[in-house]
Order: C-alpha cells, then sequence, then structure tokens
C-alpha cells in the first residue's frame, strides 16, 4: 500500500506514523515543499522516501495536511494526478471551501473531507507524534460523495487509529468550529499580546506567571502559517463569535465598573458546568 | 511546632500537606466555616486535629488561605490572639488591601504578606496536593516590615517546599497579577460562557472540542467564591487589563474584516515568542 502524505508536519506527520505502525505493508511517500522537513521526516522514519507530485500515479492513498489556502489549489491537481482507485483525504481545519472545490472535479468520489480534531501548540515533522489521534473525534463532510470502496478505506483507517467519526455538512463544520476551537486560538494570541505589549519594559515580570496563564496562552505558540488562512477561510463565522465573545468580556466589565459583585459570582457560577462539558477532553500537557 | 491553617482547600490543604512531610514534629491544626470540609481534611490526614480561634494562643505557624475578602478581617482577629514569637502567613491573590489592614496592627511584625503563584482549577480539602509549589514562584510583599526571626522560619519553610522567591511591593503584585493571572480567568470564563451560550441548543456540538479549548478554557472551572473578591480588590487594575484586551481583540476583529491577513500573519507570528516566556512554566494537566 502506497501511502502519501502531503505537507509533514504536525498533523500529516502524525498520521502517517500510525498508518505505518498499523499496516505492516505500507509505504510511506513524503512530498513537501521544504527539503528541510522532507529531510527531517526521512530520519526520524516518518516517511519511507521521498516523492513528488509526478509520483502520484502510485498512490493508493493521499493525505493532505498543508495550510488550507494552498489545499485549494493542491486538492484538484493531486486528483488529476492520482488512479482510480486512490483515496484522497484533506485533513484541514475548513470544509466549506475545500469541498467546493472540487464539487465538480471528475473524480469527486475519490475525495474525502475529513477533520481529525487533533494537535498540539507545535508544528514540523519533529512535532509529529504517535497515537494523537487515540480517542479523538475526527468530522467528515459529505460522506455520501465518496466512492463507497475508499469509504470503507478511509474508515478502517480511522478505526485503527482510536478515532471517533462524526457526520456533518460544511457549512455546519464550519460554524461550530469557529465557537470550538477558532475563537479559543485567537483569545489566546490577543491574551498573550496584551500581556506582552504590557510587560515589555517589565524585566522577570513573567516570573509571576503561573499555569493558569501557561494553560490560556498556550495556543499563541501555533503556527501563523497554518492559521492565518483557516481564519480568512472562515471569516465570516469567527467574526460571528469574536463578536459576542467581546460582548460578554465588555459585559463582566461593566459588571465590575458598577461594583455588581454578585452578578460576577453568577456569571462565574454558570460557567462552571463547563466541567461537565470537559470531561472526556484530554489537554495536551506542555513540553 | 503547631501548625495552624485557616481555609483547608486547594492551597492551605497543600501547603500544610508538604510542611506536614518536611518537619516531622509538626501538628497541623485546621479552622474552617465547614464542618464538612473539616471531617474531609481530617480523613485525609491534610490536618491532625479541628480548632477555633480560641486555639490559636498555641500556635507557630498561621496560614490564612480563604478568599481575600474574608482574610481583611480575618488577619486582624488572628494577629489579636496569637503569642509574640507566632508567624502569621497570608497566601491570598491580592495584596494591597491585605498589608493596608494590618499596617497599623500592634503585631504587624508578626504577619507576612506572601503570593505562592500555584494552583489548579479545582478547590476544597479533595483538591489539596503533595508536591504543589515545588519550582513556583512566591512573591512576598513588604518584607521589611516582618520580623527578621519570622522572615527566617518563612523562608526556610518555602525553601523546604522548593519554591523560589520574589520581593516585590504590593502595589505592584496586583498591577502585574492582574495581567499574568486575573485577566487569564476572565478571559477564560468569558470563553466558556460565549460556547455554551452558543451552543446549548446544540446537541453533540462539544464533541468537536479538543484539547485547545479544553487549555483555553481550563480555568472557567475556578470557583467564583475565591475569585469574586480578588476581581473586587483589584478592580482597577483588572478593569485596565481588560481594556486593553478588548482593544486587541477588536483590532484583530477589523483586520479580519478588511481581509489585512498580512497583519494578521504578522500580529501572531509577534505573540509566538510567547514560547520562550513560557519556557520553564509548568502546565497543571486536567485531570
Amino acid at each position: 500500500m502506497n501511502v502519501f502524505v502531503i505537507g509533514i508536519g504536525l498533523i500529516g506527520g502524525s498520521l502517517v506514523l500510525d498508518i505505518k505502525n498499523e499496516y505492516q505493508n505500507a509505504t510511506i511517500y513524503g512530498i513537501d515543499n521544504s527539503e528541510e522537513h522532507l529531510n527531517k521526516a526521512l530520519a526520524l522514519n516518518i516517511i519511507d522516501k521521498k516523492a513528488t507530485y509526478k509520483d502520484l500515479d502510485i498512490a493508493d492513498i493521499v493525505i493532505i495536511s498543508i495550510p488550507v489556502d494552498v489545499s485549494l489549489h493542491v486538492i484538484p491537481k493531486v486528483l488529476d494526478g492520482v488512479h482510480d482507485n486512490c483515496l484522497v483525504l484533506d485533513v484541514g481545519s475548513t470544509k466549506e471551501l475545500v469541498c467546493k472545490s472540487v464539487e465538480n472535479h471528475s473524480k469527486r468520489r475519490n475525495f474525502l473531507a475529513a477533520h481529525p480534531i487533533a494537535g498540539t501548540e507545535f508544528s514540523g515533522p519533529t512535532a509529529a507524534i504517535r497515537n494523537l489521534y487515540k480517542g479523538k473525534t475526527n468530522i467528515i463532510c459529505e460522506v455520501e460523495k465518496t466512492a463507497f470502496k475508499l469509504q470503507e478505506k478511509a474508515l478502517e483507517i480511522f478505526s485503527k487509529l482510536g478515532m471517533r467519526i462524526r457526520y456533518m455538512d460544511p457549512k455546519s463544520h464550519d460554524k461550530h468550529i469557529a465557537y470550538v476551537s477558532h475563537l479559543s486560538h485567537i483569545s489566546s494570541f490577543m491574551l498573550g499580546k496584551t500581556v506582552i505589549d504590557k510587560e515589555k519594559n517589565e524585566r522577570d515580570i513573567f516570573d509571576m506567571a503561573g499555569s493558569g496563564f501557561a494553560s490560556t496562552v498556550r495556543l499563541a505558540k501555533s503556527s501563523p502559517a497554518m492559521w492565518t488562512p483557516i481564519f480568512e477561510q472562515n471569516k465570516e463565522n469567527v467574526i460571528e463569535t469574536l463578536e459576542e465573545y467581546i460582548q460578554n468580556l465588555q459585559h463582566f466589565k461593566l459588571l465590575l465598573a458598577e461594583n455588581k459583585f454578585d452578578a460576577i459570582y453568577a456569571e462565574m457560577e454558570n460557567t462552571n458546568h463547563i466541567k461537565q462539558i470537559l470531561n472526556g477532553i484530554q489537554e495536551v500537557k506542555l513540553q
């Protein structure tokens, strides 16, 4: 089984590490713009061979794990190059535009749009880890548009890697993921910025920062190259979440200014039941 | 050595667990409004005996780990009741008002204002854990106002528990801690609220939430009883941090709306160096 991975970073690299472990007959081919990444991935045994787009005719599976703006151009090109039984799998964080970009492609049935909800704040091939996807949710969009045999092939892999599958239309995916993922990243980046801006002239002030601060700004270490196109593609939804978030912060500030501490207590108490919601979500530890 | 702890929760409970381990001759006395907490703390061997304020005359050390509004009334009362060589240690998250509350007390030299920057999002005696303070920063305010022998006693304990000491005036403490701790809690609570409000009618949507969301909203599980008085006492500083944070979020939203994605990339890249800042801060894992 020839598995190609285009973009060998945290997401793609971790996927093929597990696939290689589960499928003894898998040969992993890597395609990446960065020669350095390719060499590192080879050295780390994440891939078996370097490859180019010209080699795609021998692929049985192609995993596309690159920034979502680049995917829009790469996916149709990949579909052009693969044989009729090849599964082309996109694993990006936005789904509406990517599904649109292939809707009229003659090989649409070779394509499956997925979003495994897993990751860390690190990037590049050295960030790839085993078992990243174990117990994680994988959202599949427009499953009915993928050939049945290729659906089966994909589901077998996802199952072996330990993922839970949810089906969703691309529009709903992008709307909800803005709340439970994209907004978290912006809140984290802007929190980091606020503190860095304020404290840049204060030496040693970060000695005062504890694990709570580390936890809330962890995502501010994420890759701008990966996240800028995600925010661009999901702009309308992200702006909506930001407006609601800002409104809630302004309301909290007003309660403070007006000394309405009973209301502040109630706001926090009402949000405390996030405990139940978070049950089952594993937090990734700082490394 | 008779060690009294007033308020046997995460902070006070964890302190005496380690003290008991380091000082074989220590007897731990617990005072708490909640009979249930006292009984749990006894059952968990966090304290050796239940006690009341009337017993304070036998105390060698009193640790005050209760909501910061209650501390303002309790600390002078405790100072009234202890003998001349007793160390009274406050470990709350705000320092300006508490230092003011004792500035003219005849036993001011028995008092030390500290803030060990450590914790988890859990509360109550069952949240108390061993080694919580290992490698953590402990901020001491107005050290010169504490009797030298009692400074020594406190520093010995902090050193045995593995804390790093920083000295700071109470005003500066409250200003900076608003940025590196209090703001994180509000951003987390309001992020949790935004998502819960939006998704309350959407079943299963939290299946989509990954480790990033869990990390950014972890602090939204914190105790409102503990945090409301902290925000109240540090209101001016907290409002200032909130204003700057909201401004940064609004600016990010504007960049999105105006399709200034290069600027968005730059914002994130500039904040990425939070990586270096966070080095050394250990994140507490979700349990």
